[in-house]
């Protein structure tokens, strides 16, 4: 079965329809972090579904750390645990031993590294990292890769391009033998793989064209978003989309703003993921049709307008920006649930408009219109 | 008109329903907390629907400092603000005054003091809380008052009361002519006395039948849980009640657990309000018909069972202990959200039990069962 169904093509840029064990996902999507099993700002899997999220995102490491994917396992899955019957991708964990844990070391098998959470040493390789998604029994998991940080030295991006593309064949043959095995949690849960080389376009080339042979469910561009240009990110991606089989979703890993994704679904992206929404709105910077304003600004004080006066999400639908601007300055809980609500409604809802302008051929006037617009301050 | 219709009586308790501009309040009822237009725990004015509240409690102290009583009636008064279309009652800000802010003066005309937020100095009598309240449009206002700490000495607790009695001559006065006044956010706005004396019957009893004499819509009984004895509480309820009018409603302020509730009701009081549910909440402390739970202990690491399994509320329909104290362990926002629902639908459903049982003549046998155990740590 062909699990990826390409609708309609716009340029670089697709509509298409991705099969999972818990439900049809339309792409291009956005899919919203749940890192530790929760949305941020007290959003609960209710919420999301008014929300109209397609597929929340949660992360290994953090899962694995607390409160144990054996416990998860145990409880019947993540889905079951947190209560969220749509799709569910995993990470690697990959991210974030390289960005949060302390003192770690890498070899052949996998990396060393002390929890973050309490300082315990931690082991992680390709094995544990895909038996941890097995336990957690997301319908997508991620393969084990190290995350290069931008600027490295091209010998060392070289050297662990190749070790994470034979992490990957581990991956995928751990992958393969969880599914398969008896009161396995999710027997339908596919693979991605995921690119890596920096902004070097040659290794990444190189590694692209190595992992696509592995005949993956889908492929990641990973390890940008992490220091570099714009324009640098988006050359990279044009420079590996050219490697990437054309009947398997792409995902950009971390990206971004409204701006970034309008340009790498015109390259053909299919999957996002970014903690902008949340932690954005968590500062009170929420996501308009006009730009990004900042609704602690003195000029909201008696405005009783919704946010975004255009917009149908739940908060903009019946309170005011006076009352949200209050909840802010009062530091109301309540405060950081409507923003991250609204910010996660506005990022959905972008994505649907992405899927309908592709569909009905008006994607590149759609992203000429938005792509500098959506990214303003206002 | 009579707003308040007795239903039934069972010794000194009563159910009843009290008519406001907002709608019928059925009586034993718990007043849902919103200090500050908010809910704590990020609940929202739909959340607190489904959680059977009846009536919010917000408080004039801390609008008054922050948005200001001001902007909110520009707003179109504090129902519009929140959103919240069934009633609200407002306190007089005397408690916020005597427990939070600094340096106060008490002299005749009123209270000066700074401000909690930004040290600013402010002056509070009858006539600006009263204001302030009418600039709010509560249903209930409450009339401005000194609450006196116990133990205080018995020459200052009755000059205090005297005084009390003074504001209360004068914020009748004022909430009259705000009423009347063209451009009222709530013309049909009532105003609550309340009672003061501190532990000194006599003083209380004496006090209560000069304030019932000023014929108001209802009548509190200030100034208790400030640190005597529950019995202590207990025995001056029971003196203040024998002075209250029988055909207005009694409201004990700031009381209490799910027992001292139940032993107010058997006391002859109405209307409840506290921040227990919200506060204990926060800190994984969850009311249950078996007694409190504390959801962060070790021994729900792996329960799929929901807080209470007799417990209708959307939480226990749909959550696990487990992932509830994983969110408490993981210190996701979420983890308050659950906990202050729960414990509010708790409160709320307490009071129908109550009412109900009033009503089919089973009361005190409820209350010998209940008193105890729904105040016992389990």
């Amino acid at each position: 079965m062909n699990t990826f169904r390409l609708i309609k093509q716009a340029g670089s840029a697709r509509s298409a329809e991705f099969t999972t064990p818990h439900g049809i996902i339309k792409t291009p999507v956005f899919m919203n972090v749940a890192t530790q099993a929760a949305i941020k700002g007290a959003v609960s899997t209710e919420d999301l579904k008014a929300l109209e999220c397609q597929i929340a995102l949660s992360n290994t490491y953090h899962l694995h750390v607390r409160p144990g994917d054996e416990l998860i396992r145990e409880l019947g899955g993540l889905h079951r645990f947190m209560r969220w019957d749509r799709p569910i991708l995993t990470d690697s964990g990959g991210f974030q031993i390289f960005s949060l844990a302390k003192l770690r070391k890498i070899k052949e098998e996998g990396v060393s590294f002390n929890s973050h959470v309490d300082g315990r040493l931690l082991f992680m390789g390709p094995e544990e990292s895909m038996k941890i998604q097995s336990n957690l029994g997301s319908d997508i998991a991620m393969a084990f890769d190290e995350c290069v940080k931008i600027p490295s030295p091209r010998k060392y991006v070289k050297e662990s391009a190749d070790r994470t593309y034979r992490w990957l064949v581990r991956s995928k043959k751990a992958w393969m033998q969880n599914v398969q095995e008896e009161g396995s949690v999710n027997p339908g849960q596919m693979l991605f793989g995921i690119n890596q080389g920096a902004i070097f376009h040659d290794i990444r080339r190189e590694h692209m064209k190595k992992i696509a042979e592995l005949d993956l469910p889908g492929y990641a561009i990973g390890g940008l978003a992490v220091g570099e240009t714009h324009q640098e990110m988006y050359d990279t991606i044009e420079a590996v989309e050219e490697c990437m089989p054309k009947d398997k979703p792409r995902y950009l890993m971390g990206v971004g703003t409204p701006g970034n994704i309008l340009e790498g679904v015109a390259r053909g992206i299919d999957f996002f993921d970014c903690v902008m929404p949340a932690r954005n709105g968590r500062h009170g910077h929420l996501f308009t049709k006009e730009g990004i304003l900042n609704i602690k600004n003195e000029k909201y004080t008696r405005e009783d307008l919704p946010i975004d006066p255009t917009c149908n999400c739940p908060v903009c639908k019946k309170y005011s920006r006076a009352y949200l601007r209050h909840l802010f300055k009062a530091q109301e809980m309540l405060a950081m649930r409507m923003a991250v609500s609204h910010n996660l409604f506005f990022y959905n809802t972008l994505m649907s408009e992405i899927r309908e302008n592709i569909d009905h051929g008006t994607f590149e006037a759609y992203r000429i219109n938005n792509s500098q617009k959506l990214d303003k301050r206002i």
